[in-house]
């Protein structure tokens, strides 16, 4: 296993939002490794290919679409270039729940498509739930999740025998919480994940790749706040609003995320034991979560306003509406701020690409 | 060529809408078709088969999408039975514009989920025009278009070479339409449904067949009104709001719908020109306008509703949306609810089994 650490400070200029500079920073860093994933794919009796199905999982909206098939289209390209190959077809499958907002997703192509006329590329939307099977068996020749497989498919059971809540006053694992919460989380990702690879594993091709980005950490234990930086605050807005009286205590005691932060270590143990895939390269991304030279609670303005993209409909299923101007407008961006203020945080993205094996 | 004439007394009850009903009965009506040719699929060295490729080609936000994908599925299943084999897995493919509303086509699957939820099959939205290729090379076993190919890519060229509008009056083809209109809709369905044929064709698998619905005609001019019924009472109702100072003129006189009722003769002759598929059967489906027992004036409105739905878009482009409410709402459904009380009208459908045929 091959294993990087990858500092980056990123550049991002004050007029973009966190949302866009920080994922579209991701999907440019990750560009080499979908390059070299392609590469090596082609390399491996792929040619003559005439087809090229790849799936990207959990693609949401579309922020990174275009950027990821972009990415894939390019390496081709120069890969056909290079042995004077003619170019394949192009099936890109886009992923996400039936609730997501494909009709957005399928307007904002519109670009894409245009700058891609002269080829055949063909774009799917795949309504459904990557945590089971999404694609005829064989048939994906890649597929890409970034910061999908953090999700799980439900929260992991966070009461005692009794019935009492096990992380009372935290939204995920924190420094404080009990090993019992964090050892029911990592039983959920282990399921999760491994059924994720399974049934990928089923739907791809022999030698396929599978590119994965995910929140993780470091650390084989939860020491680091960087993990679980914006769940903390996010907690810590929620005990406020507690404290204030606008939201009842065991309504916070009872709200835990269907999230995992994994540790490289973790991720490389479930592959191995699944066994659908070997791992090819795997390298940790660090990145600064504060942008230099720009003040720290504008950079948390935008902080919370991405987090309420994509945490606010669980928090406002639990909590209800009511409470949202309040928590992501108010508290969060100031919790977010100060906390930039005094600390360096860094973000940690563990890259992994994943060779289909068959045994 | 098999042509046959079904005459189909529809027995719809009153709650049903006349959208619902009308697409339903004829859904329901192709079953027995796509049955069979599902069926002689099969039995063409389709087996054994472990995936089988289905597109519905135009399928808008779904009402007919779950029986037409039924009736693909409850024909396999049939035939795997009689033969022993076991069941492929199934992709479905959903085609129409980008703008279409698959937010809630894909919802509306949950129950056709839950009732298939034992097989594998997979749903792919795929957005784009049918007027070109959508899928890659090759990979089609089975293609459907329910009311789709009347749809032309572009309004044709309908002005003198002085520029005068040569449909004045008419926003399609009716009795009193000059031959040079007649001529320009055929040509432009000719156009557009040779590129339809020949990028599906490319398309499918050898053998693999195309199941076309068409609203028609029986004869090869436009002597009966059967073909134009609709689109002649839309173009009353317009004139008459030109009459009561509502539209300008020349709005109407300008105004031709991107939509052709083909005669059975000109698919034919269409389909053998273009050469990649063969004419496996042809039949020709008559549907009263009027439901047995209802008053006609409730069957009016209910169409008006219906033409709404279908035909709105385009015709608040051209006359602006303050319109629509009077133009559907009130004049429509008087023009058709009058016509039906004195007159029995018929509607025409085209079936089409098209087997791909590689010269």
């Amino acid at each position: 296993m091959d294993v990087k650490q990858v500092l980056c400070m990123s550049k991002g200029d004050g007029e973009h939002s966190y949302a866009r500079t920080s994922t579209h920073t991701i999907a440019t860093l990750a560009k080499p490794t979908i390059a070299s994933a392609v590469d090596s794919l082609l390399e491996e009796g792929f040619f003559p290919c005439q087809l090229l199905n790849v799936a990207d999982l959990g693609c949401a909206s579309g922020p990174t679409v275009a950027t990821f098939m972009s990415a894939v289209i390019d390496s081709v390209r120069k890969k056909c270039a290079r042995s004077n190959r003619p170019m394949p077809e192009f099936q890109f499958y886009l992923n996400d729940l039936p609730g997501n907002d494909f009709n957005t997703l399928f307007k904002s192509l519109a670009n894409f498509a245009r700058d891609y006329e002269s080829l055949s590329c063909f774009v799917m939307g795949a309504p459904g739930s990557f945590h089971g099977r999404l694609f005829p068996r064989n048939c994906l020749h890649l597929a890409h999740a970034s910061y999908s497989v953090n999700w799980l498919s439900q929260v992991p059971n966070l009461t005692s025998e009794e019935g009492s809540p096990l992380n009372k006053g935290r939204i995920y694992i924190s420094k404080t919480s009990p090993g019992v919460v964090k050892e029911a989380y990592l039983a959920q990702f282990r399921a999760d994940f491994s059924t994720f690879l399974k049934s990928h594993g089923e739907e791809m091709v022999n030698d396929g790749r599978l590119v994965l980005i995910l929140n993780g950490r470091e650390d084989k234990d939860f020491a680091s706040i960087d993990s679980y930086f914006l769940w903390e605050k996010l907690g810590e807005a929620i005990a406020d609003l507690v404290s204030e009286g606008f939201v009842e205590e065991e309504k916070l005691d009872t709200l835990n995320v269907p999230y995992y932060t994994a540790a490289s270590e973790e991720v490389r143990s479930i592959v191995d034991e699944e066994g659908s895939f070997r791992i090819e390269h795997m390298e940790i991304m660090k990145i600064d979560r504060a942008w230099p030279g720009e003040d720290p609670h504008s950079r948390g303005r935008k902080a919370a306003s991405h987090a309420r993209s994509v945490t606010g409909s669980i928090i406002s299923h639990h909590l209800g509406e009511g409470i949202m101007d309040k928590l992501y407008g108010e508290k969060l961006p100031i919790l977010i701020g100060d906390d930039l203020a005094k600390e360096r945080r860094m973000g940690v993205s563990i890259v992994v690409v994943l060779k289909k094996h068959v045994p």
